[in-house]
């Protein structure tokens, strides 16, 4: 197993986005995307695991696959193409919100090494900050660039990140400032 | 076991509060304090079975008094002597923030038949959001009434009761209008 | 959600056996491996929900079919290609031995309205026994047809089996003898 | 908190024996009482943390004098007498079966630096083993002594120590030849 004490969670972002609010959720996602693939190819550039965790929407085949073709028939289309997981990413399917719960993810973790991670994707305000929690239990220290995370509601996810800035004490610094060695030097 | 489909939970109301802030919690609690101490003994009028969910505060013995007096020596004094458990109280010790992480609470839940559950207590942006959240992935219907939760800082805690309302469909309208019949009844 | 309060579990039967002792587990799989098909296809005419428990094998790309297709290039190739999933099968791949640790099987489970599962597979002393645990301890009923369960060595296999008969209280009637309608109606 | 790679779990020794089969389960655990209280009394002049990992008896106010005082009135008095736990002992207190389930053990023995385990108690077929499983897909390293282990019926006691033997890799090498010092300088 590839070793490396820094992870990214990507959350979420391969979406349907078929419900009330997507529209939203959709339109807030775009302003984000093309920073959240940039901000992916370099850390994989630095060798950092990539980490896709997901809702099965409604799918409990354990299949990624099935999953990406069944959110490209949806909404958010143009998130899934361009987030597309690549085969040497990981893809951990959860069942609810919190990417630790029902999962193999804090397994995975722990047998590559890791106890720092960087969280972004959707939304803010629900799926990433239940993530944080469960995360932050687990005595991971906490990166959530705030420019990597939308909600459907622009207020919801700037309460919801100054809640994991105070309460989980997560570095929220932006993309553009982050420092992918200090992290791992760290 | 007692059966009831209702709980409340008493979340970190045992509380040293001998740290950064503390100061500040103890006033947002102290102005809490009557109101929860009320809406206990009206649930227990009821039989609602009343659960503590209390932080170990280091103490890993599982032993509820030691808790209580170890305590009652911090600053929280006047909250613990107001609030100090009933023999017929349960009482589920919690070594993090969520009352369902590393704890019997969602056993002990389903033996008694609870699906829905009455969160109160410290703090609202922390131990009571990460309760919640637990609660929300494993179903639990949720009340929270906004005038018996508290944290440090009031706007924290008010965004926190937000992000239950909108991302956790709880209810928090406030003690003085909670209907004990028609959330059993429900 | 297809709703049933039995389910049919299928451990680890997508096994690569290229492991020490992989000789023997394949001789003592094909031994009982007709009477498993038998069983899951008597099983689905009775719209019991087939739920394969599976290691992943060192994947975690949670890609039910790359495992299946990684496991039919190592020695257990014969079971596997007469036990491959079928479509409308649930897959749950698991990362440790039992299949409530780290997976979603609880929440599909109760999804489902299961309370009562028959396990059958690989191996009998090691994976089929820490679930039949873990299905303990949530209080599902259980159900191990003993011909239906296989080891490396049988007489572990007869001692694990004696094990979850005395101690989880299984019902270890062989598939023979089962009776699906008296189960389920139960 | 106290550190150390090593702990002693002590598992259900406080106990009523009310149940069918709680005679022979007494007398088995008299025959090895003596056994593990000088081994107990061995560890703790190591400096290794002594951790009871006990049911609640159906007591669910994590209190645990009150649970030792409710066992001393039930048939396992003798026992409960003799190990009664000390003041600087742990106690957690187990809903079920496994010491790892609903319990805030892991993170007890995470934050301790603990990764290998001795476990001891009742019964050598039930908890113990339960214990045994979940310890064992938590990567801890196991230590069995076999006198240390009774159940109420000695042919399953010893089938659990060969299936803990020879599924989990637990060394079931007795009391009278466990090194401590190689144990915890491996």
């Amino acid at each position: 197993m590839q070793q490396s004490n820094t992870a990214l969670l990507i959350i979420d972002v391969i979406n349907k986005m078929d419900f009330d609010g997507g529209e939203d959720l959709l339109e807030n996602g775009l302003e984000m995307i093309d920073n959240l693939h940039t901000f992916k190819q370099e850390a994989k550039a630095k060798n950092i695991p990539v980490i896709y965790v997901n809702d099965n929407f409604g799918l409990w085949q354990d299949n990624a696959e099935e999953i990406v073709e069944e959110c490209r028939k949806g909404r958010g289309r143009p998130i899934v193409e361009k987030m597309r997981p690549a085969n040497d990413d990981f893809f951990v399917i959860k069942p609810k919100h919190s990417g630790f719960y029902g999962t193999q993810l804090d397994i995975l973790l722990t047998q590559m090494g890791v106890d720092r991670l960087i969280l972004t994707g959707l939304t803010g305000d629900m799926c990433v900050l239940f993530t944080a929690n469960g995360a932050y239990m687990r005595e991971y220290d906490l990166y959530i660039p705030e420019d990597l995370v939308a909600s459907e509601d622009k207020k919801d996810n700037s309460n919801a990140l100054q809640i994991m800035k105070r309460s989980l004490f997560a570095d929220i610094t932006p993309s553009v400032a982050f420092n992918f060695e200090k992290v791992m030097n760290q």
